[in-house]
């Protein structure tokens, strides 16, 4: 028999590339194994993983809320209540009751768009959060944003000429599932020098190009607030987004999975894509995604989130619908996941101090890390670093020396792999290289989470790095 | 600006059916709802959903497996272990700490591929079952069987010329996620008179004219024990299987979610592609599936499973690593249930008699549903029904006459589809027809499932519709 070779597969899974899990965090992995040897020899005693948002990993451990966990357990097992009443708050209790007279057992498939009851507490959600009306009918819950975002994507690229604007730098997502589905990303830059900005001008400039190149553009993807940039877009520009995407027609996928991550609420609140869309009674056509991976309650195993369809016709609706029901259900502790986020326990509820305190540590933890990090970073020669206002990120440039670019050259690498590789073999930081997410021709950058507890020690040993290295290959 | 219109879509997605999830399950919902209303003027009082394989759902209400759900409950909030020790039996604490030691907390992103320790149970798992090494490299978590299928079918898909072999009558997820990869099936026909059995000889001739008619086979889907027909394979069959598909340069994708659910071990036994494979030292490459949605946990919401990878090259599974990362990491939930599905408590263990009881309960209440409705079935006029030895479901072969099939053309349905709907329509019993799983042209069958408590008064509904009908239509 002939051998089931990779050139024998789809062409296009070879096109994917996924830099988040790629070669740094597989190295990562390795080292963490090495450690476990005694005697492993190596210059760290243990790998911090910012490479990715995932902040109740191991060695990160930010505490889950536990309301959340406590609602989930008692959905699992629902005789605990009567087993060990005690050990459960008594909205905890009525809560998960509630939840288990509509949905009955956890273990069975729900409604392939999700539990209605749930979706209704999402639509409350948002319009508690927009002051306009949602439907739980246009909701989808999904196996967090990740899901829906690559069915949209799969579901817009109609031929290989489809092409979906997106932010550089972006999350990798996007373009992976471009490459998967064999459509063209119709890339737009955000402008560093005014804190990642986002520019109608340069958008459309892009849209120009593209269709001169034949790309017909179906999509526009933003991500607010940004990943990796952490930048959040205002009003203005929101609604001039909005307008530009109904000269040319465009879906808009908004990626809002970090609106809960503010640092500087005051300066830079969060207004979502809907909002702007209703309130400027606009026809156009808007997905809007959530998740609970991310925000306060970091739910990444759980697997939940959501997305809301707006102005889309109802044949399109019931194409989406047929889409999901082929994998039958989200996961039910996701959904659950779901609920509970949208629906924390409120003043005056025996859940609610714990919940208020356990929120207010992280939110207040994230700020501080993330300011002290961009301080730091910004004083280092050759680092400059937005202070970002909003996500789990800071996305720094790093000016490289031709004596860099050369040795980077010889071992075969882009210029700021080599530097996340230096920075990994010496103490043991796993982050992803700027190209990974794409940036201007020439710039290097680097992405880390701001997630990582105990943040004297960690930025010390970013700085020495860093030191180590000007002293090696010079300043730029 | 233009409308976002279904033909500016992924022209793909049209073509997609999923009858599981179709129009009589959401006509099904629709009446569920309409019995909630007072003086409704159904004439049933409850909807049966016999149209999908979900045993925990509400109606059908079969209880979870305690164990699972104990494991579960303390993964979610390991504070219970000291709240309410006495709650739990000791092997249950000492099993969930082992492992929260492994994978932290399970709001945490795991391993793309499923957290290590899991995948290790699984292999030996595998090992214990077949008699031949499992390696944890080679083995995939996945949400459910579903998300792996289509995953596999979507790399394999290489052009619109490629063609994957699937058996008719088939689950509709194959031909779904064909339709969605814009790939060609194949058909290759059951033998419903020798028990639905596979026929090598039917196999070479679906592939010598797919090969005519320029199509170019690349896989062979293989349903064991069989979904809708509940048949299973012998090992000769399996062998010759093995053999064919080495000549033909065929990838094995073996879908052996229902392996436990046997109800004629004696004289039915389950064999895996797996243990065929190596017993028979062939190169062949195999991709085999499992799930902890059937079986006897019917963990359906939870979305687990698995896949195992055999004698596939270390690229092409570097390849499947690669997509597996996009989509960040199945269900923790999930690869819990996996845990405890291929890791169940042994004998002498705290929880042992508990889940001996639980489970022997299940297999025998299935394997005596399964004989008294084919019994029942097959002494209807114009009904014929193989008497399932594994598997979920019956799929009786129902005669139709020509004034049936007259009166199905004036409702513009399929005949099956017609009878489908009058059974939901007068007892709220809801089955898919044959016709969403593929038939020979001019037969006619519906799937149910074998899940419904009560089957006494479920049967006599069954009997009750169809007399009436063949009284209104006549008999064939």
């Amino acid at each position: 028999m002939r051998d089931l070779t990779i050139d024998t597969l789809n062409p296009a899974f070879l096109k994917v590339e996924y830099a988040v899990r790629g070669e740094l965090a597989i190295k990562a992995e390795t080292l963490r194994d090495q450690l476990k040897k005694p005697g492993h020899g190596l210059p760290f005693d243990k790998v911090i993983s910012s490479n990715i948002g995932n902040p109740q990993q191991k060695g990160l451990d930010q505490p889950p809320i536990t309301f959340t966990r406590q609602v989930a357990a008692l959905m699992e097992w629902p005789a605990l209540a009567d087993l060990a009443p005690d050990a459960f708050p008594k909205d905890v209790i009525a809560r998960a009751k509630e939840l288990r007279d509509e949905i009955g057992s956890i273990g069975a498939y729900s409604h392939s768009q999700g539990v209605p009851f749930i979706r209704k507490s999402v639509a409350k959600f948002i319009q508690d959060r927009d002051g306009f009306p949602s439907d739980p009918n246009l909701i989808f819950l999904t196996g967090g944003a990740s899901a829906g975002v690559s069915l949209m994507i799969s579901m817009l690229i109609s031929s290989p000429t489809s092409g979906i604007l997106i932010p550089i730098p972006q999350y990798p997502l996007y373009t992976a599932t471009l490459a998967q589905n064999s459509g063209v990303g119709i890339p737009y830059y955000l402008d560093e020098s005014s804190g990642w900005s986002t520019s109608v001008a340069s958008i459309e400039a892009a849209i120009e190009k593209s269709r001169k190149d034949g790309i017909v553009p179906k999509a526009l993807v933003i991500i607010n607030p940004g990943n990796p940039t952490g930048a959040l877009l205002d009003e203005a520009t929101q609604t001039a987004l909005v307008k530009l995407c109904e000269e040319h027609s465009l879906v808009i996928l908004a990626d809002e999975v970090y609106q809960v991550n503010l640092h500087q609420r005051q300066t830079h609140p969060f207004t979502s894509f809907k909002k702007v869309v209703r309130q400027t009674q606009s026809p156009v056509p808007l997905v809007s995604f959530h998740s609970i991976s991310k925000g306060v309650s970091g739910e990444c195993g759980r697997r939940g989130g959501y997305f809301e369809v707006t102005n889309l016709s109802k044949e399109v609706v019931a194409l989406i619908y047929k889409m999901v029901s082929v994998g039958l259900c989200p996961a039910l502790q996701g959904q659950i996941g779901v609920d509970s986020m949208v629906r924390p326990p409120k003043e005056g509820e025996e859940s609610y101090p714990l919940w208020k305190k356990e929120t207010d540590t992280i939110h207040q933890a994230l700020a501080s890390r993330t300011k002290i990090m961009a301080e730091r970073l910004n004083a280092l020669p050759g680092v400059s670093c937005v202070d970002s206002p909003g996500a789990l990120y800071l996305f720094p440039q790093i000016k490289l020396s031709n004596k860099a670019i050369e040795a980077a050259k010889e071992a075969g690498k882009e210029p700021d792999v080599f530097y996340a590789l230096g920075l990994l073999d010496e103490t043991g930081i796993c982050v992803v290289a700027g190209s990974g997410f794409g940036q201007k021709e020439g710039e290097w950058h680097y992405r880390l989470t701001c997630l990582c507890p105990g943040v004297e020690e960690y930025v010390g040993k970013l700085e020495k790095f860093h030191q180590g290295w000007v002293e090696k290959y010079g300043k730029e």
